[in-house]
């Protein structure tokens, strides 16, 4: 066992942690699932949806906006740019794509830590991008950098996340040009994990990875991918340049993108599902070949984020049955273009972390494991359609990201877990609570939440019959004081902060 | 369309809910599933469970206890019977259970509302058997024949029950042995859906099976599923002779009996996902041929209720990764049977409508959705690990009922689904909001939850942050006031109430 593993689990925070533990035990760096994607529908409806796809790519094109090294991509390639237009004939993009691995290491500082993207790994990560944070003593109120922080720690303090995640929060405190310095700096100080970098300009993403090299070395970061940078569509068919350069910017040093549309049905996108899907297919594929022309071979995500929008007054909704479903389209089209896949996460509009939180959420995050997504982002904490993170909500998250650890293990069949020697031994009206099978098997026989209450009513009334949110807040708390650094060389941790001071002095501040 | 669904549908109650819209509309009188099954385990390993029940069946046999005429069926039929412990050679049962429809209808007394049961349908129906009740306002109390009244006309409210259930809570303010005849006349009088009757002696199992005469006449009941019986093994290994003579009774009526293991892992069943499905197996097999023996080619669906247990303080638990992933298992050994399948519910134990709730919640009937169920017993108001029926969870419970109707719509896939010539008209960067597809589908174009709030924070906190369970407060009160029992042939109603008043005068009451 790993150094840093061994210590995070021999102190008091794995204490807490280990009345969650699954059949395979905590500290797991990934997921391997053992159960098969859900995929339902049918290769001939795959075939039209695709189909769809292309006459969108072919016939209406994409608009690549403020980029014209990414134009100059696309003419060599083949494509037909007509200014800032650009329509691909069908196959194209599918050639393009072949030089994309299906799957990837992202190397973490600490190797335990490290995880695969694509094949049969599932990659649990918090969510992403709110301005807002919330908590049940202070309610909303914009993110600070002292948040984001507490976020990185309590997803390290939790075996049930694999990866750092990236703006976790919106710190707002901080100047807009330079709050991609700390954030990184946080990832890398205050968790082991793989971590995502700045999108918001190329020269952000590229301090990103430039700080990536301080701690992995550049050769390494050369050859390995150690940072990712989630990039999204301008949705509908419009890839901004910021993006793109951004885009490039990882692809150019050999680090994955995670290309996301971002496609609320009624608004960037049509009401209607099969269409949302297919322009989805269109612009991710769009967005993951134009890492291939940067740097053939980089490996690229292919994401997704479909929602729908209330159509009476207009917002938009999370957790509703359409994308969960959608998802499940999506990820069988990802796994025939053989890319790894991002897909939905713990979604909800809900602004407080209740019923309505968990029952979307679930819905979304079920549907994500189910469609055989391999990095989900937003795992842990969405509130309020993205505008809020939430410290209870991520802590409930957290209880179901640990229930999916088990619910990915499948049901094993071998003599052991088939139990005949104890039916014989029990026999028929008698009960299993101390035969020689549960004996030997209790202690790893099934996932136990760290947050639900399981005790009979009088028990749990005597106790002050809090709800499940209020045991959350109780517990965020718990996990914050608990925590503990992992170890960081400290010549690292100079030159990181060396290299922040040079970047803050080299501009001033900028406040949008 | 029929007079009782115009009724409804014109309603004040009819329009509170049109909010909650599915693509296909409300009013279906049950779910045609557009989506497959998920099929988790291969044919290897169904083959080995299927192998381990027979074992169980032939080594270690299952009780009968208290019923000579069900012994004397198992002896004709060729079972291994001492004293009462009765032994099966494998694939006895499987051929006795091939007079077993694969599918059925159960008449409800408005033909509208009349439900397939079996091949892709999906019924939803209330949950089942809590001897207290919970509100908000009033918190956990014994159940009273009030409480029944309200639920069976929540349930009839709700477009999106299919069922009107069967001991939805247990009215305690009424004497144990004349209860049943209460619920019974409840299930007709306020609801003209599909009901249960009681299972707690032959002659209560008969007196629901008269009381379905009046309402049906004797000869259609002779020829037609009118009502279902839920008969619970004694797990493990046991069948007591009250379910096994409640079960015959509605063989022998030509009526459904669902046959539900009750293995709580570790207590009931081993620890083990593996051997709980085999047990669970091995017990509705034998119960479904007893209804084969009593009567061939009778109604029957194959239950299953799997759940684990807290192996630190023994406690039930409910919503869990095992009994959900076992679920989709039990649907594959129930197809492989050709048999209708109930599975799993709304399961929980939090004894709040809250986070825990819902989640826990989702996980179980989720499943339930995806392992092939076909009658969802449990789908509405279960809390506190089935010991009380709650009306808040109820109401949340129906929003996520109603999500699952456009979940298993599944995603079609034709020209206005594809939306190319919205793709044409909107063009890159612009949005659908006012396009010709989005005018001509937005009506029917995504579900609509008639309970989440998806208004922006401002809005929601202006109109005084209410959480889920506060507007499912409101909304349980709000349907109540607006309910309208469906019309009842007058002759009917007296019948009925006279064959009531006999059978209470023709016995004393009893409490226990």
């Amino acid at each position: 066992m790993n150094e840093a593993v061994r210590r995070q689990r021999s102190g008091r925070g794995a204490r807490l942690e280990q009345r969650g533990h699954g059949p395979q035990g905590i500290g797991r760096p990934y997921i391997v699932r053992n159960i098969p994607t859900y995929d339902i529908l049918s290769e001939e409806n795959l075939v039209r949806i695709e189909a769809a796809a292309d006459r969108i790519l072919a016939e209406v094109g994409i608009e690549f906006r403020d980029d014209p090294v990414t134009l100059e991509h696309w003419r060599r390639a083949g494509a037909r740019v007509d200014g800032r237009l650009v329509r691909f004939e069908p196959g194209l993009l599918r050639d393009i794509l072949k030089t994309a691995p299906a799957t990837f290491t992202q190397h973490a500082r600490n190797p335990a830590r490290s995880v695969e993207i694509g094949g049969n790994s599932v990659v649990f990560s918090p969510a992403y991008g709110s301005p807002f944070v919330m908590d049940l003593d202070n309610g909303r109120r914009y993110g600070t950098i002292e948040d984001f922080r507490n976020f990185v720690k309590l997803a390290q303090a939790s075996p049930w996340l694999h990866h750092s995640g990236g703006t976790i929060c919106e710190p707002v405190d901080l100047p807009v040009n330079k709050r991609h310095l700390d954030m990184v700096y946080a990832h890398i100080r205050f968790s082991d994990r793989g971590f995502m970098g700045s999108v918001t300009a190329e020269s952000r993403a590229e301090d990103s990875i430039d700080m990536a090299r301080i701690v992995f070395g550049p050769d390494f970061v050369d050859r390995h991918c150690v940072i990712l940078g989630n990039v999204n569509v301008n949705s509908p068919l419009v890839w901004d340049g910021t993006m793109t350069r951004a885009m490039r910017a990882y692809a150019r040093a050999n680090q994955a993108a995670v290309v996301v549309p971002f496609i609320l049905g009624g608004a960037m996108g049509p009401v209607t599902n099969a269409g949302a899907i297919a322009q989805s297919l269109a612009e991710t594929m769009a967005g993951c070949a134009l890492t291939q022309l940067e740097r053939p071979g980089a490996p690229v995500i292919f994401g997704n984020f479909l929602s729908s929008t209330s159509l009476r007054s207009g917002s938009p909704t999370f957790g509703t049955p359409e994308p969960a479903i959608g998802s499940m389209v999506v990820g069988q089209l990802a796994r025939r273009l053989r890319l790894p896949l991002r897909c939905s996460g713990n979604f909800t509009t809900s602004k407080l972390p209740d019923a309505q939180a968990m029952t979307e959420g679930s819905m979304s995050m079920l549907a994500a494991v189910h469609c055989g997504a391999n990095f989900i982002l937003h795992s842990a904490g969405f509130l309020d359609g993205l505008l809020s993170m939430s410290y209870e909500k991520f802590v409930l998250d957290l209880d179901l990201c640990a229930a999916l650890h088990t619910y990915l293990d499948g049901v094993r069949v071998d003599d052991n877990q088939l139990a005949l020697d104890a039916f014989s031994e029990v026999g028929p009206g008698s009960h299993f609570f101390g035969c020689a099978h549960t004996i030997a098997n209790y202690e790893t026989a099934y996932w136990d939440s760290a947050l639900a209450d399981n005790e009979p009513f009088e028990k749990w009334e005597a106790a002050g019959s809090a709800d499940a949110a209020g045991r959350a807040n109780r517990r965020w708390k718990q996990m914050l004081a608990d925590y503990e650094p992992p170890p960081l060389d400290e010549g690292i941790d100079e030159a990181l902060r060396d290299f922040m001071a040079r970047r803050k002095a080299s501009m001033d501040d900028a406040w949008y």
